[in-house]
C-alpha cells in the first residue's frame, strides 16, 4: 500500500529547542485531520489528499499556554513546576517548556499573548479563518468560551474574518489547565470539507 | 400560561444538611431535561410532560466526589479547602460539602464509593439503565472514561444492564476536579425519548 507522510508543524512558539527539530505540531492537527478525512471519505486519491494536508498545514498557526503542569501517570509527579501565580506561554502538548514564564494575567492579556505571535507569523486578513479555541484538558468549557470571546475581539480588531469556530478540549495534555489558539487560513474548499458530516468521539456534526 | 414545577432530587449523598432541604438535584437533571425535552418536542401536553419528569426523577440516583475545590470568580478564593492528598465524597454541584473526606484512593475504589450508595438506594437490576459518568469541569475526558470503565465493571457484577451511557462534562462546578455517577432506571419509552434527535451545545446526536 502506498503511503504519504505529512508533518504538522503549526506551533509558532518554538522554532527549535532541546525538545524539537523545527516547529512542533499542535492544534492544526485537529483541523487538518477533519478536512483531510472528509476529502478521503469523498474518494480523493492519495496525492490529492496529501497535497491538501500540506496546504492545511501551511495555512495553520497555533500558540498555547499553561496554568498548571500535567502529571504523566507512570511518572507520578508533575512534568514541570509552575507556581500558582505564574503561567507558561508557548507550551507544547507533551509538557515541553514554552517561550517564557510570566505572572498570572487577565484573560484579555493572555489572549493577546497567544494571538499576536500567530498574526505576526502569517497574514490572516486576506481569507476567512477557521479558529480553534482548544483546552489542554483541565480548563472548563466556561473559561474556554470566555477566552474565545477575548480572541474574537482581537481578531476583529486585526481585520481577520472568522468563518468557523470550534471551542473545546480537542488536543489536550491530560489534566493540564491551559489553552491554545489555532488559526487556519481557509477558502471555500477547506470550509466545505470542514463542514462535511463527521461522527467521531471528538467531532460530531452534520449527520 | 399554565406551568408545572418538578423538583429534581437525585443525589443520594445527603438527605438533609445545613445547605439543603431534602435531597439535592445533580446529574439526573441532564437526563431528565433530555427526555422531557424530547416528549415536549413531539407535542405531549403539559400534564404528560410533567408526569414524565416526575417519573424520570423518581428513577434517577446520583453520587459525586471532588479532588479539588472550585473558585467562584467573584469570591476569588476556593470555596472549600481540600488537601492534595484527600478527596471529598458526596459533593453537590455548588461546592457544598459531601458525606465525608477520605484519603486519595485508586479509581476502582472511588467508583465503589459512588456506585454502592446508589445501588443501596434503589434496585437497578429489574430494568435497563442509562448511565451518566459526569465530570465536574476540571477532570479530563480520559479520566472520565477510565472511571466509567470501573463503574461499568461494578454495575455488571451487580447485575445492572447498561442500555445507554454518556461520558463527559455535562453538569459541572466551574473548574472543580472530580466526577459524579448517575443511574436512571429506564424502559423502552425513556430510551426512545433519550435517543430522539437533539442539537444543543451540550448534547448533539441523531440529527
Amino acid at each position: 500500500m502506498r503511503v504519504e507522510t505529512v508533518v504538522v508543524d503549526d506551533d509558532v512558539a518554538v522554532q527549535d529547542s532541546t525538545y524539537t527539530a523545527g516547529r512542533r505540531g499542535v492544534g492544526a492537527t485537529v483541523l487538518l485531520e477533519k478536512i483531510v478525512g472528509a476529502a478521503a471519505e469523498e474518494g480523493q486519491d492519495l496525492d490529492a489528499v496529501a497535497a491538501l494536508a500540506r496546504r492545511v498545514n501551511g495555512n495553520g498557526r497555533s500558540m498555547g499556554m499553561a496554568l498548571t503542569s500535567l502529571t504523566v501517570p507512570s511518572a507520578g509527579k508533575p512534568t514541570f513546576d509552575l507556581p500558582d501565580d505564574e503561567m507558561e506561554i508557548g507550551i507544547g502538548i507533551h509538557g515541553e517548556p514554552g517561550r517564557r514564564r510570566v505572572p498570572l494575567a487577565p484573560a484579555s492579556d493572555i489572549a493577546r499573548m497567544l494571538v499576536e505571535p500567530i498574526l505576526e507569523d502569517l497574514d490572516f486578513t486576506a481569507a476567512p479563518a477557521i479558529v480553534l479555541m482548544n483546552g489542554m484538558g483541565g480548563t472548563p468549557l466556561l473559561e474556554l468560551y470566555l477566552m474565545y470571546g477575548e480572541v474574537a475581539k482581537l481578531l476583529e480588531a486585526a481585520g481577520v474574518r472568522v468563518a468557523r469556530n470550534l471551542v473545546g478540549n480537542y488536543i489536550t495534555s491530560l489534566e493540564m489547565a491551559g489553552c491554545s489558539v489555532t488559526l487556519l487560513k481557509a477558502d471555500d474548499e477547506l470550509i466545505r470539507l470542514y463542514d462535511a458530516p463527521v461522527e467521531t468521539p471528538g467531532l460530531r456534526w452534520g449527520r
